[in-house]
């Protein structure tokens, strides 16, 4: 006998408004394994949830349970986890999963996992038939607070990160932070970077926040969990609704991810967590801002100790100059092979700039020594 | 010293109009070669012209040469030609192309070739940094008529064809009818099977005009071929303008098709031209109709040699009902396991229909009788 269900609690409801593909996030406890969470999708004879061999033998049973009752049929496919196998080998056994099962173009798909979960999904979902609806169920801080919102999705190409993807709208996410309760400290620490993220480019008092509650958070205390979370979707809510295909303002999101996919795609992908990335990628971008006379260097001292007390690497690995420039040159942002990085503004904004090389330079070549702070 | 580009003529515009999507397709002689075809398109550092090993040695560099005042640097990726090449590791030279050459966001990409090559610049664009513009540049008849309109893009899969793919429209559509001149019989013929496809689904005085300009169009008549390509784009621009996404109406642009992509996933792809499986397709579609009781005899004869005169088989393979039934199963118009076939409702009208097995078995056997007329 299936045991009873947790009752859902600390629920919140973060709308998306995006026109005709608008969508809302559920934020709480007890959701996933809960029939009622599932309600008003769309209608069809079968569901395919995706997940990986680390986070399926945890909650893949409770979900399909939870499902069981607004579909025909629940299909699973159980893929490897990492970042290494975010590609088209892994990403085509779905597309073999949807054949060989016979799943039509109404085929609801749902990305039950981490990030690469949820991007492959996606990606998988907006090309399948050319677009089924996905759902996102985001088990790790890092997809709960940023790659479940946007619709981003994509698989790695082995000459840059990202390179090969969508823009694809989930119709719900739904982020049951009871899922955190099992994730490993080194990932809970990934998410909180891109937690951190939302302050400098867009919310210093959040920023504040974070610094006082970050014992609450690292106990994974559920009510500062629900925050966070909350607030990060929120932020990068109010800035996809300004821009949704990333032609402008959207970029911003990307604060320390020009450094952070350089160190990702340089060490060879899952070597260092994106989030790790992203952490140091951060104080390299907080440290160029300096640079350029935007900030102080008391703003990048309090960030680099925030990021290291979140547990996150905060020196850089020492890649080479030249070999950071080589891999940021094929960063999206990139144009006609200027390097352009967001950069903070000024406390709480962010925007794009070029930035001469001298200088970037100068950053990694700063950064990657250990003692640099 | 390059040859003196042969000077437009006979130019039709197609306006299509999808919102902030629109395009238009241009229709006319002496279009591929002349720089001002490519006037007033997305300004990029860099152009990637995607074609293959028929085409590009006829037409390659003349392109090269008429957009090189337009862009920085042209670069190029030929192809293996044929439906058989139509899948992800022939996809992936486009992306290590892109990659390899630091292409960023803003390249544009330019599809010269038929359907294949133009299904597959146009997914590659859909999906290289989630989204770059694309021209396609139709050589065949085909693609002039049928897949350069409409935002389809795709890629095969072993279980079934174009089942991983995106709606990406094009920023333009150049139809130089020159190339044609160099299209094989047989694949001219098989564009005239979609041009055919027309009438009965839309225009009845088109079919009219088509029968009595057979003899020109298969004398490749300039006149004559722009006409029938331009009367195609619109019915097709009518259609998807109506229904971009295929949630209904678009459905009836695949009379034919459905019988038709099991003769093709059934005998292996490449084995039949497209347009040769649909111009059956369309015999057996018609039949179908007649058999529910919606149009008589007549019709059926009458397409029927009309699509044999055009130069199209009109006796399907004999691939066995069973196989028939389980490759119109994995359609993308299947529901549930119901087959759905588009039918002519009334000459010049078509929609969607459920249809009972046992119909669908009588038409196969009596397709494949070869002496069945």
């Amino acid at each position: 006998m299936p045991s009873v269900p947790p009752q859902p609690a600390l629920l919140h409801e973060v709308p998306i408004d995006l026109g005709e593909r608008s969508y809302s996030i559920a934020i709480g406890t007890g959701l996933l394994g809960h029939a009622d969470t599932w309600r008003g999708l769309p209608r069809a004879a079968a569901a395919l949830v995706v997940s990986n061999d680390t986070v399926a033998p945890l909650y893949l049973a409770a979900l399909r349970r939870a499902l069981q009752p607004h579909y025909g049929v629940v299909h699973e496919v159980v893929l490897p986890d990492g970042e290494a196998h975010k590609d088209w080998p892994t990403l085509n056994r779905i597309f073999d999963a949807l054949l060989a099962k016979g799943c039509d173009r109404k085929t609801v798909l749902f990305a039950l996992g981490g990030g690469v979960v949820g991007d492959m999904t996606g990606f998988a979902a907006a090309c399948y038939m050319r677009g089924v609806p996905f759902v996102q169920v985001p088990t790790t801080l890092l997809a709960q607070v940023d790659s479940s919102v946007g619709g981003k999705t994509a698989i790695n190409h082995p000459l840059g990160k990202n390179m090969v993807g969508a823009f694809h709208q989930p119709v719900r996410v739904v982020c049951d932070l009871d899922t955190l309760a099992t994730l490993p400290a080194r990932e809970f620490s990934a998410g909180l970077a891109e937690i951190i993220k939302y302050g400098p480019i867009a919310d210093m008092a959040f920023l504040d926040w974070i610094e006082a509650q970050l014992p609450a958070l690292l106990r994974r205390d559920p009510a500062a969990l629900a925050r966070a979370v909350q607030r990060s979707c929120e932020i990068k809510a109010w800035v996809v609704g300004q821009d949704e295909r990333e032609a402008g303002l959207r970029a911003i999101l990307n604060f320390g991810h020009t450094f952070g996919h350089a160190i990702e795609a340089g060490l060879g992908y899952g070597e260092w967590l994106h989030g790790e990335a992203v952490g140091c990628g951060m104080v390299m971008a907080a440290e160029l801002s300096r640079r350029l006379g935007l900030v102080d260097a008391a703003l990048v001292d309090r960030l680099t100790r925030l990021i290291a007390a979140a547990g996150l690497p905060v020196d850089a690995p020492d890649l080479g100059e030249q070999r950071y420039l080589e891999l940021m040159r094929v960063d999206k942002k990139a144009e006609a092979g200027d390097l352009r990085f967001v950069v903070i503004e000024s406390p709480g904004r962010a925007g794009v700039r070029a930035a001469p090389e001298a200088l970037v330079r100068e950053v990694i070549a700063q950064c990657c020594k250990p003692a640099h702070r």
